[in-house]
């Protein structure tokens, strides 16, 4: 199938791909006057009474924003906000499909971070949480921060979070594979973008003590000076050894490596060069930074990609429905690192151990029972780091 | 029926009104790469290449956002953002149910008409059209007038021209019941808020002459000095012999009377003293400025009112999906004068000449063909004065 010149006809037939529909019946004039005036002054009156009433006559509590600038859509970089609505329909269809989460894409005008979050909070009244999405890096961490400050809805970052919850599971599972721990691998990861350093947080949240960061410029340093402030951050908590030189240099003796980077950026060599029993999340898109077929003949152990016609794809859509279905069933006032690695290891067992092989490290990205997994994870977490509001 | 403990009932069972429904399926692995990546790359690259694509890929030129501060909802008033949530639902179902609109509630956490103009300009890439709802007097004008000259897609406060538009319908067919003409009679209008100056505006453009406007003040007059700016403008465009004076004083030989100010204020003597064949729309709302019943018994012909249990309400439902339905199918770059004349027409003339009567002036609230002869009407008017795209 031509995926391109299909999804064109599938677009183009159904213009677009979301609509609302009315939860209640309006045929008859009781109808309208219990839905509509003058019957809905007395919902409007209760909430005014107790603001917290919203959640329960409107339907602001289970709506999620999906909110872009349109500026690092897919691989397709800034190509503005009207020509990333395709992406947020889609995001909000997903989010439906997946856990009922019902989603609507807001696309903004501007690139400017204080416009965006200004605007983000003036239209937050109307939604039980907010799905930020291709917003490019470094604004997206300012962003994300800010609003996660002044807003009382979960606010969360799916370009950062949701790849690294799902990388998170993916590695979980595969060192069960190989049998390694943890708190013993060197993980090395390329690409210190909003998703690169998301995974590179979240590892160590999760226990990995040796982690490498490169970008383009090389293994990222203590006292690096080319690059954004963001990038610097990161070097100051990973790179234990505060070794200095190209990714070939880091990844040597190397457990696990992970690509949110260019094709074909990895080569057999630098495979040959990393400790036995390999793991490697290869996402670049649509060719990964090494192909599986090369790697495994290059003595890897476990490969991942970002692509479902490979094994063990790293898709978001494990992670995001099921997360928001958590934080909004429980009202969580944020999503947070505990809730995250709950979400990962949701996802990992989510897998029984019988099924767990090199070849299905992460589940099938259409297996429905993820997002509900992965949503009672989310609340036992938010509930045990005193987030939940229900 | 108990309107007010049903509706809480109705809200409540149903957690608000509105949900996100997905116009394709996302069942297999091809589904997901159509709606979503990989394939979806190529809509997004479509409209990146000419903006206009975005109406043939997304769903954008069907969705109106229904933007409210919440400061004058229904007869609640200054009730807020949150508590205003219900009624923008409401408005939305009805959108959907009488044109296949699909309007989204976005409820704005300030009164800054700045930031109101400036959110909603950020968050207009992804709709169609803006329906402004139950924002203030004098700021609903100013927020109106910035955002049609600011935006490219139509921009309407249905609190104003909704109203305007429903009632200028019932005077038409008022006029043909008692053979008066639109040139030849005197209006006067009670309560000079945003419904009232915009049926002012609406009447005048549509041939009346004689048009007085009272406010709590009185009649407004030129060089009147204890009001806005909004009502003094408008002092300037009506009473054509700059009378002072009372409301009574005002109804002194007027064939027509428009209340949208507070119940019981016009009295039977006020009726008495008006032309014979008097015409009364009194919509303060529950209770109206005179009751039917006594209206008719102090010589009125025709009385209208906001209530759905006496004849000839007003009722913007008669209107704005309508009015929305054939702005969005032309792609209008506006909504301007003539079409809100001749959406009024359509629905004055929805009633054939053997059903109308002075009990049967304006078409029923749940006449369904109405919104589909005002989009009809609104789209050739839209044509004729230049505005429509398609």
């Amino acid at each position: 199938m031509n995926y391109f010149e299909e999804s064109l006809k599938l677009h183009e037939q159904n213009i677009g791909k979301i609509e609302i529909k009315s939860k209640v019946k309006v045929e008859t004039r009781d109808d309208l006057s219990l839905a509509y005036t003058p019957g809905v002054a007395e919902p409007c009156r209760k909430i005014h009474e107790n603001e917290e009433n919203v959640y329960k006559y409107t339907s602001k509590g289970n709506i999620v924003a999906v909110v872009t600038d349109g500026t690092a859509v897919l691989g397709l970089g800034d190509i503005g906000p009207k020509a990333g609505l395709p992406v947020m329909e889609g995001k909000a269809i997903l989010f439906k499909e997946f856990a009922n989460v019902d989603a609507f894409p807001i696309c903004l005008d501007t690139k400017n971070v204080d416009e965006i979050v200004k605007t983000v909070k003036l239209i937050a009244p109307g939604f039980g949480g907010i799905n930020l999405e291709d917003i490019g890096a470094p604004r997206c961490f300012e962003v994300e921060e800010r609003l996660k400050k002044e807003l009382d809805i979960p606010v969360f970052h799916d370009d950062q979070h949701g790849t690294a919850i799902v990388v998170l599971a993916g590695v979980i599972n595969a060192l069960k594979v190989v049998n390694k721990k943890m708190e013993e691998i060197k993980v090395v990861i390329n690409g210190a973008g909003a998703a690169g350093t998301a995974i590179a947080k979240l590892l160590l949240s999760s226990g990995v003590k040796n982690l490498i960061a490169c970008d383009k410029v090389g293994i990222l340093y203590r006292g690096i000076e080319n690059v954004d402030d963001a990038k610097k951050e990161l070097a100051k908590v990973t790179n234990p050894d505060n070794i200095k030189g190209t990714l070939a240099d880091a990844l040597v003796g190397a457990d696990v490596f992970i690509g949110v980077s260019a094709p074909g950026i990895v080569s057999q060599d630098m495979v040959k060069a990393m400790n036995k029993d390999s793991i490697l999340f290869a996402m670049a898109n649509p060719t990964p930074e090494i192909m599986p077929n090369e790697a495994k003949a290059a003595g890897a152990r476990v490969i991942g990609t970002g692509r479902s016609d490979f094994p063990n794809q790293v898709n978001n859509v494990l992670a995001f429905p099921g997360i928001f279905r958590g934080a909004l069933d429980v009202r969580a006032k944020e999503i947070n690192e505990e809730m995250k690695i709950a979400a990962a290891y949701a996802i990992a067992n989510s897998i029984s151990d019988e099924d767990l092989n090199e070849d299905n490290v992460i589940p099938s990205a259409l297996d429905k029972k993820v997002a509900a997994n992965v949503a009672e994870e989310i609340k036992k977490a938010a509930r045990a780091t005193g987030v939940a509001r229900l």
